[in-house]
C-alpha cells in the first residue's frame, strides 16, 4: 500500500546523518527520493563503520528506501540537467554549510526561480542567518552548546551525550516538520518556500522546560543522573539481574509500594511520606530502595509492581529488540542489502490506519539511479554515457566496498559471546 | 503574517506533556488549537512547579499559543456539544491510555463517522496495539525500555536519563509528522485516517544507528560518556572555567591541533597518530588532554581552535539562552501570562520564508475560550450559562492559581546569586 507522501518527489542533496535522517522519515512516509552521492567519494564510506556484507550499517539504517545517484554537482552538464528536473520536484533538501549551495548554483533563489512551488529545505549547524551561520556542526556541537549535554549525567559529575545523535536527529526531524507543514499551505498557496532549521535551535526547542524554569527562576539545570529531579521514586533502580525504571508513586500509594517492596515500615517513616520530603531527603532513602530491588530480578519487580505504579525494565538493545511490545507493533524490520543479504533497522513509529509508513526498503546500491535520473532530465543513453566516461556521473561498483566487514561467521560468534560494553548491574 | 498550518482547526484532548508538545509545535504553525481542560483539576496544576506569577512554568511552555476550553468530558450535554464540532475541525489530538476515548465516545470510529476528513491522532506509552497497549507510561518509562538510558552515562557507570523529556517530546514530534503526513494525503484522497504513535516506538527510532549495530555485530552499546564512541577526540573536555566540545580532527590535522593545545611532541606519537589508535588508546591520551586544556579558559579555546576542527562551548543553560547566535535567531521568546506578566520559552526551531511559524502568544487562561467553544456547537448563551451552572462547563479561576510562586524579588535574587546545581569545571 502507498504511503501518505506518494507522489511527492524529493531531491536529496543531503549527507552524513542530520540531513539524511530527515528524508528518511520522508522515504519511509513513501515519498519518491532521490539522493544524490558524489562521484568521488560513497557516501557510505563516509558514514562509517561497522561495515557488514560489505555496506555500511550507519549508511544503510539513514537511508533506507531512496534512490541513488552519483553525480559531481561542479560539472556544467550535471548542473544543466538538474535545473532540467528542479521544476518536476516538490522537496529540495541539503545540510551542507550555508552557502555552498550558492556556490554550486543550486541555493534556493536560483531553484525556486525554475519552480516557484519548490520547497526547499536546508538543515545547517546553526542556521542560515546569525553570526556562527558560517560555521560547521555536528552532533556532538549542537548537544553541547544548547546546554543537553550539561543537563545529562551524573549529580555532582562530569556532563555527558545522550546514547543516540539526538543533536543530528534533531535538526532532521524539525526540517521534516517544517517541510511537511509547507507543503499543506502550498496545496492552499500553490506556492513553495525555504524552510531553515538548526541542529542547535532544534535542541534548544526540546530543551522548552529547562528555559522556561532557568529564565522564570534563576535555576541553571545540571545533570538529573537516573532519577526525575522533582518526583520521588521517579527513577532508575538496580535488581538483582539489570536495572529497573519506577514512576508515579503518589502520596497515598506510597505505602503499598514500601509494602511491596518489602519495607512496610518505611512507608510512614516522616521522612518520606510526602512526595516534596522524599525528593528532599533522597540520599537517605536511597540505599533503601537499592538494597529492597537488589533482591529479586526485574522480572518479578515488574509483576510485582505492575498494579502501583509505572514499571518497566531499563533495557539494553538486545533486550529491547527482542521486547513482545516491539516485536508486536514491527520495529525491527529486516531489508535487503544491495549485496544480496540482509539488515534490521528500526522501523518508523507512525502507524497510519489508511496508508500505511514504514521502512520497506533497503538502501539502494550507490550509483544505482543515476541513469534514470539523468533521463528525466531529457537526456539520451549516448548523453548518458558521455557523462560517465567523463567521469561527473557514475553508477557506482559492480563489487562490495572493498572495507573490511565482519562475516556470517564472526558475527554468529559475537553473538554467541555476548559481546557487549553493557551497564553494571549494580550503581558503582 | 499567518503560520503555513494557517486555517486549520485542531480539537486537542491531550494533557502532560507527549500530547501537549506535539499541538504546541502546530499552534507555533499556525494552527487553531483547541485545548479541552477538565473542569475538576486545571492542566496547569497537573504541570506541576515551578508556579511563577501564579502560573505554571511546565504548562505555560507548552501550551503556549492555544486556545482554553474546560469541560466535563463525561457529560451527555458536552458530548452533544463535541459532536456537533467534529465535522468543523481537522485534526482530533489524544493521549489518554489507549481505551479511555472509546470509554467516552470520542474514540476514531465513532469521530471519523461524523466526519470522514478527520484526522485522529493518539499518541501513547505503548500504542495501540500489542500485549503492553492497556499499560501507561510516562517519560522515563520509555526512555528506560527503549534502550536509550542504557546508552547514556559513564563509561562502566550506571545508566542516565538525557536531561530533557524525549521520552515525551519524541512521541509528540512523531505524532505531529504522522499528521501532517496525513494532511499532505487527504489534500490528495479527500479522506481523513488513524494516526497511532508510541512514545516507545519514537524512542526505538531514534536509536536507529544502536539498533543496526546491533543486530549486524552483536555488540550491544553501552553508555557513551562525554565522547563519540568511535571518533577522537570528539568528546567535551574540560578548560579553566567550563567545559568545551571538540570533534572533526582528522589524522592530517591531528599534530596541528597537538601544536595548537601546546603538546607538539603529542602529534607524532605513534601511539595517537591514526584514528583508530586514539580511540584505541583513549585512556592513555585523556590525561594529556585534560591537562592541555585546563590551562585556559573556554572563550581561548574557542578561539584557539576554531580554524582546528569543529570546537564549541558546552553551555549551561544560562550560558545558552545569552549567547549570541541564540539571540540572533531569536530562539528565547518573551511572552504574556494570563495574570498580566511575561514568561520566557523556547521558540520554534522552524524559520519559514513566506509564511513564518514561531512562538507568539502565550498560553491561555484555563476556561478563557470555553464559551466561544460552546457558541460553535451552536449552543445559545443561555445553553452555555445552563452547563456552567451545572457544573460541566467552566471558564476557569478569575484570580491567579493559589499556589506558592516566587515573586519577582525572589527571582532576581535568586539570578543575582547564581542559585546552580552546576557542572564542576573539571572530571571529578
Amino acid at each position: 500500500m502507498a504511503g501518505p507522501l506518494s507522489g511527492i518527489k524529493i531531491l536529496d542533496f543531503t549527507w552524513a546523518l542530520a540531513g539524511p535522517y530527515g528524508t528518511m522519515i520522508m522515504a519511509d512516509l513513501g515519498a519518491d527520493v532521490w539522493k544524490i552521492e558524489t562521484v568521488f567519494q560513497n557516501e557510505q564510506r563516509r558514514g562509517g563503520g561497522p561495515y557488514v556484507h560489505g555496506v555500511s550499517t550507519y549508511f544503510f539504517s539513514a537511508n533506507r528506501g531512496k534512490k541513488s545517484v552519483m553525480l559531481d554537482l561542479k560539472s556544467p552538464e550535471v548542473k544543466e540537467a538538474i535545473y532540467k528536473i528542479v521544476p518536476q520536484v516538490d522537496i529540495v533538501n541539503e545540510n551542507f554549510q550555508p552557502g555552498t549551495m550558492t556556490k554550486l548554483g543550486f541555493d534556493y533563489e536560483t531553484l525556486s526561480k525554475l519552480n516557484p512551488r519548490l520547497i526547499y529545505a536546508s538543515t545547517s549547524g546553526f542556521g542560515q542567518t546569525g553570526p556562527y551561520s558560517a560555521r560547521g556542526a555536528v552532533d556532538i556541537i549542537a548537544q553541547g552548546m544548547s546546554g543537553l549535554m550539561s543537563t545529562t549525567g551524573h549529580v555532582g559529575g562530569p556532563p555527558a551525550r545522550p546514547g543516540y545523535s539526538i543533536g543530528d536527529m534533531g535538526g532532521g526531524i524539525w526540517t521534516t516538520v517544517g517541510v511537511l507543514a509547507a507543503l499543506q499551505e502550498r496545496n492552499v498557496s500553490g506556492k513553495g518556500q525555504h524552510v531553515d532549521v538548526a541542529m542547535l535551535d532544534a535542541q534548544i526547542t526540546f530543551l522548552e522546560n529547562a528555559v522556561v524554569r532557568y529564565t522564570s527562576t534563576g535555576d541553571v539545570p545540571g545533570p538529573v543522573g537516573y532519577r526525575h529531579p522533582i518526583g520521588t521514586p521517579h527513577q532508575a533502580v538496580p535488581a538483582s539481574d539489570g536495572w529497573v525504571v519506577v514512576a508515579g508513586v503518589k502520596d497515598h500509594t506510597w505505602p503499598l509500594f514500601c509494602a511491596r517492596i518489602g519495607l512496610d515500615e518505611l512507608g510512614f517513616d516522616p521522612r518520606f511520606e510526602k512526595a516534596a520530603d522524599r525528593t528532599k531527603n533522597y540520599e537517605e532513602l536511597e540505599p533503601y530502595l537499592f538494597e529492597a530491588f537488589g533482591k529479586r530480578t526485574v522480572d518479578e519487580w515488574l509483576e510485582e509492581l505492575a498494579e502501583v505504579c509505572w514499571v518497566g525494565p531499563l533495557n539494553t538493545i538486545d533486550k529491547m529488540v527482542v521486547d513482545p511490545q516491539v516485536q508486536a507493533r514491527e520495529m525491527i524490520r529486516e531489508l535487503p542489502t544491495w549485496t544480496g543479504e540482509t539488515l534490521k533497522v528500526a522501523n518508523t513509529p507512525m502507524k497510519l490506519s489508511r496508508t500505511p509508513a514504514g521502512a520497506e526498503h533497503g538502501a539502494a546500491k550507490p550509483g544505482e539511479h543515476t541513469v534514470d535520473f539523468l533521463k528525466m532530465a531529457g537526456l539520451e543513453e549516448a548523453e548518458v554515457q558521455a557523462l560517465i566516461d567523463q567521469g561527473v556521473a557514475a553508477m557506482g561498483p559492480e563489487d562490495p566496498e572493498s572495507v573490511e566487514t565482519l562475516s556470517d561467521e564472526q558475527i554468529a560468534q559475537r553473538v554467541a559471546a555476548g559481546v557487549r560494553r553493557s551497564l553494571p548491574a549494580t550503581k558503582s
